[in-house]
């Protein structure tokens, strides 16, 4: 006979989708009437406004809906209190995200020269893996000078989660957390040295609710220093993307980056060639604006294939300042993806 | 009559031109013979093969040949050893060459954003003061991502000077230090952390040989952590450049490094718009392709005016990577040139 034991039994086979835990684990279920066939539940969100409450509610709505005898379900949504958040996490701790969240597999854009598109690659890679149906994060680690929010039009400040910070969602669906969105302006600097910043990407990693991913992208500042230290010893990286342009010195400087990813033993899973050439919209001719390709200098140090040549495009630029790179077209982005994909494959594909 | 003190009180008003100390002082003088009106000297450098060595030979030469009754003058040049370099100047400490230079206004050029043109406007001002009689140094403080060494065509390894590391002398005479002049490779990474990018920084300022100079600029990196922070809290700043591109993307992040330098307290002396528009060659139409101008929000926030807008000219690149900087010719230079000598003049100038 349908009783308030069915209900809980049915309700404890339902999982919180970020937490992967169950509602009743989670002390989720608050209250349970049920009376000739109507069933009433009140769950309680781990916070409020969860952006997972619907998903949450239609869980619960199905699960009770499936048990025999119920021709009638109520769910009522409520919010736990901090006390309440406290109980059952414990007080906030670093890292405490980290346990719940699965990512198969971290890549990072490196190219040690700043300005030659690492963000954009970084979002135009993201966008395509993910109208692939990859379940993709991008973790910007440029903490003083972070160009991902406004090529997503992003801006914070994000939200807490349960166990950490949710990170923002893209319009398709991407999982972004940026140093700008902890800022109170995206126009105030991160004044900080070079240990704090290391620090902050390693929250960054850890104090995010990541939750699920096929990959995360990590967009890296310029440089060899602390931030792409930090990342490529404390975060478990699985290759570099390194991003050049055809400038002879961009060329230079984006070796010393390939020789320090060779140095911490991170490999280098291929080589983007941005601003090769600005095709002229009256003539169709294609002005190589920066010089000849210096990429094959790149990637003979690199020992990794060429995986795209990308050319200066007015309306990239355009779309990018509005907040649109996931609108961006470009031929050479399906070859990319491709050779991206085969390059770090991820064991098991699970479409969201 | 012409006698061997004669000739030593002579060299003794003879400086060192580095040093600015006497020749006697400095223990150069090792032998001088007198004899029927024909002077013999030996000198020794403060180092083997010391650049300035024919100015020093002239000099000597001069002052003696002015005495009465010298009718022939020979010179011969040695060096010290070590031992009578330590004597002379103590064990190598750090900051030693400090009190040897004499640096009339210190300037950054600076961005926030990466690859936005700092190390070109850096080079092109120095290139435009040099010309125009000032004697100008770069200190290029990008420790891990050097620019300007290529934008110049030199390559290390620098020599040592008797107080410290002489800077390279370029092709119109400025004096240029980087990174990279002390690495085995210009390709080798400099895999340090902050504080070891901070005391580079400190070293390339205070153990360098600048000798007298109008202005130094410091061609930051990009960022707002420990090289900017060195630079403007360990240097004596007097300005900063900001250089920007019409991205609203990089115009975001250069008000970052606009706030910095406000809360630093190091006034910013103008604004560089970089690569405002292309000029296609086969039509001389302007393409706007990294968009619309958004040099006037930078200026707005920083209180400061707008000093040069360039160009992006395929004939800069090409010159930059062949190391020839200095003979880049852009409409725009000469009211860059004298709207920056307007926003720091030198107190005293005095041409070399």
């Amino acid at each position: 006979m349908l009783d308030k034991d069915k209900v809980l039994e049915a309700l404890s086979r339902v999982n919180d989708p970020e937490l992967h835990r169950s509602l009743t684990d989670l002390k989720m279920v608050r209250d349970v009437q049920v009376r000739s066939g109507k069933v009433e539940v009140t769950i309680a969100l781990t916070v409020p406004n969860c952006p997972l409450k619907d998903q949450i509610e239609s869980d619960v709505r199905a699960a009770i809906a499936n048990l025999p005898e119920v021709n009638q379900v109520s769910v009522h949504l409520t919010a736990m209190t901090e006390e309440e958040r406290k109980a059952l996490f414990g007080e906030p701790k670093e890292g405490a995200a980290a346990q719940y969240n699965h990512i198969q597999r971290v890549v990072a854009v490196m190219s040690g020269k700043g300005g030659v598109g690492k963000s954009l690659v970084t979002g135009l890679l993201a966008a395509a893996l993910a109208r692939d149906g990859y379940r993709v994060g991008i973790l910007d680690a440029d903490i003083t000078g972070p160009s991902i929010p406004m090529l997503f039009g992003l801006q914070g400040p994000v939200e807490p989660g349960p166990v950490g910070i949710r990170p923002f969602q893209s319009r398709t669906g991407i999982k972004v957390i940026s140093m700008n969105f902890l800022l109170a302006s995206e126009d105030q600097p991160v004044i900080w040295r070079g240990p704090l910043i290391g620090r902050a990407i390693t929250q960054l990693w850890g104090d995010v609710m990541w939750g699920d991913l096929d990959y995360l992208l990590v967009d890296l500042p310029p440089g060899t220093s602390d931030a792409a230290l930090t990342t490529m010893q404390s975060l478990p990286v699985k290759g570099v993307v390194m991003v050049t342009t055809p400038q002879g010195l961009a060329a230079m400087i984006v070796r010393k980056a390939v020789h320090m990813a060779q140095a911490v033993g991170v490999p280098i899973v291929g080589v983007v060639e941005n601003m090769a050439y600005f095709i002229c919209p009256d003539t169709s001719k294609q002005h190589f604006i920066f010089g000849p390709s210096h990429a094959g200098e790149v990637t003979k140090t690199a020992g990794a294939p060429l995986l795209a040549q990308l050319p200066i495009a007015p309306n990239v630029a355009a779309l990018c300042d509005a907040g649109q790179v996931e609108s961006v077209t470009l031929a050479e982005i399906p070859a990319l993806l491709k050779a991206f994909i085969e390059a770090v494959p991820v064991a098991e594909r699970r479409t969201t």
